[in-house]
């Protein structure tokens, strides 16, 4: 499972800066890897609030269903993520485990049991004994640090290739208030809310109905945007964690014009961590922005965005570096949105391949063909129907996907 | 553009009995393939009715449009079918040479250019110089016959790596009526109301309308039950013609009892048509039956069949023969269907892997591994909600397909 890093990978990890309120330690469980972390318990200081979005999959796992419950009280002591087993469909025994690696976290962290989230991806079906947890949360309890983000974002891996981390501050009459986000997530991308696994952290002092309120439209821009194979995961939760120690005022109100400042700055956080996930797309060789404008609605187009983003006839092309733009039509067709073929315009970053229902008259293969070898490509669709527009985020489709997804659990 | 026969071809192929009323001839053309028959003209005498499902696409090729437009009238002398350019997304050329095409096979056959019918596929978006069949529609009427049937078979191929042929009889008081059909298909395959390809033939006598009537049914349970890949085409063409040369009464009402048993032979012609287009699906290795029973809906079985059957892990783990049932729950889970976790249960074949919301109590690796050795592979899912049940009929996700696809066009 010693997967070669993705070609996509940043050239480099920003250094995270410590969150004050959150501290976090890592170790090894042999949950399913040897020789890696695999369990991140993170500590919450006393009045740290949570706000989440969860998969939307009708089988969602077991972790997942525990956040759900306890995100309406919006309280937060401590979070657990484990890697290599999702505690999806597991039944009664997934439920037990999940309570218990609570009841763990809780006792070293000397707080509720039901102020503990947990997260945790992998396997899905297979039995997780939480026994593998029982001292494991009481030695990591000991040992919590502010720093380095690094070591809780390798921790939540499992076919990823890289770690994925962003961060971003804002300043509130001259306080700096700080946001610090890991992800991780590379197969079974097509988030309906969230991707595979994200945790949020801020010192941002907002009411936890207030930061609900800002997360989800930053989601959709973000998570909800990008796709690596169409399929949704059953674990898909992201949560954001304000401790609420920065020395400002606290933000009580969605209407505080500080709201929105923070929640940009939470969406270019998410955003990052978004693309990381598809710069790190199991088998992606390249990065594709698709671009939908013109369509009747925003929501129209980004259906359609999705249709391009998720052909596998449109994937395989990019991974072949063939300027195959008829598969593009081919997709526009097929979403089942408002569209007219004889106004559709496609570029291919900033080369027009199709306008007025055929081929450009000024098309130039060889220029085209050139464009595909780039890494990061563009993939603009005009439908000259109206003002809505959507972009979708997604890698292309290669013989690494197949090799790495025939024989996952093996 | 040789590839290999697909390991799931059928070991012979039936031979299809003349039609009364029908005949046929192919030509190398040149249009895109080399050493090969590219173009396929059918003669159908007077009196024929056709009836007939095209793609759903926003961007139907201009073939798909000129069917369209005639399939009202309902009567049919010829039928002209290309392989290896779709004509599609070409614009005011494209519609240019589909009438010309048009114009010269009913010269050929001596019939109005609105009694011939086009269906073309292969790539999307470069237009077809007419010129090309000038002369071989002319040359290829001279010498009609009535079989065999393997020859249009492979005229109309492309990407596929073996012919498709379907047949059945039916008697009326004594009198055969008999069906001869075939289909291309391989990429591209997520009909949305035919396949790619598939003209029927036959000899009944029976009314355009209630033709219609009885086909678009039929294709629900076949060519619409099939996917290879999610991409649904531009070009999806269905065509019934109906000579009516067969000595009985004609069927003009679809109330009429032999209407139903007429429906049903048709309706195995083409399920038989749609198998084997799912059979020669790009780099397939298995042959995949998708059985969801207990939906509150066949609709809503069908979408959740779907889900399964288009989910690129569940597919490339059938290709590497992983019993990866993990991935038919989150399927299940993402197809936005009713579902209830704790009632799901999953077979493959009969083996019992999953139910009541965990893995089996007697769940046998060892089995279900040496199960998924098979070539032909059942996924049996119950939801325990209601009485809805739908088959879909998919292949597995292979490097051949990343192969076939990455560089088509060149």
């Amino acid at each position: 499972m010693a997967l070669p890093v993705s070609p996509l990978a940043p050239k480099s990890y920003p250094d995270l800066p410590a969150i004050a309120g959150v501290r976090f330690a890592t170790a090894e469980a042999g949950i399913k890897y040897k020789n890696r972390t695999d369990v991140l318990l993170c500590a919450f200081e006393e009045g740290t609030v949570v706000a989440g979005v969860l998969t939307r999959s009708r089988c969602p796992s077991a972790a997942v269903d525990w956040c759900r419950e306890r995100l309406g009280a919006g309280k937060a002591r401590g979070l657990l993520v484990t890697s290599g087993n999702a505690t999806a469909f597991t039944g009664v025994k997934g439920r037990t485990s999940v309570a218990a690696s609570a009841a763990y976290a809780a006792e070293a962290l000397g707080c509720s049991t039901n102020e503990i989230f947990l997260a945790s991806t992998g396997v899905i079906g297979e039995p997780l004994d939480p026994q593998k947890f029982a001292g494991v949360t009481k030695d990591m309890s000991s040992r919590l640090m502010g720093a380095p983000w690094m070591e809780p974002a390798k921790a939540i891996m499992t076919t990823d290739t890289f770690p994925k981390l962003a961060s971003a501050t804002v300043e509130f009459d001259g306080v700096p208030v700080s946001i610090s986000g890991i992800a991780k997530g590379s197969g079974m991308i097509a988030p309906d809310m969230a991707t595979m696994l994200s945790f949020i952290f801020t010192d941002a002092p907002v009411d936890a109905k207030v930061l609900q309120g800002l997360l989800q439209p930053q989601i959709e821009k973000s998570f909800n945007s990008i796709t690596v194979d169409s399929d949704t995961s059953t674990s898909d939760t992201c949560l954001v964690f304000a401790t609420g120690k920065a020395a400002i005022a606290p933000v009580t109100d969605a209407g505080d014009p500080r709201a929105q400042v923070f929640a940009e700055a939470l969406g270019d956080v998410l955003h990052e961590l978004a693309v990381l996930v598809v710069r790190d797309g199991e088998g992606a060789t390249k990065l594709v922005t698709v671009t939908v404008e013109g369509a009747e609605s925003d929501k129209s187009a980004f259906r359609i965005a999705q249709s391009i983003a998720n052909s596998p006839l449109v994937k395989t092309a990019i991974a072949g570096e063939d300027a195959n733009w008829g598969r593009v039509v081919m997709a526009v067709g097929k979403a089942g949105e408002a569209a007219d073929r004889d106004k559709l315009c496609i570029a291919f970053g900033h080369i027009t391949v199709a306008e007025n229902g055929e081929r450009s008259p000024g098309y130039d293969e060889a220029a085209t063909s050139a464009y595909m070898r780039n890494q990061e490509l563009e993939i603009r669709v005009g439908l000259g129907l109206g003002a809505g527009a959507a972009t979708v985020y997604t890698c292309d489709l290669t013989h690494g996907y197949i090799a790495i997804n025939g024989d996952y659990r093996s």
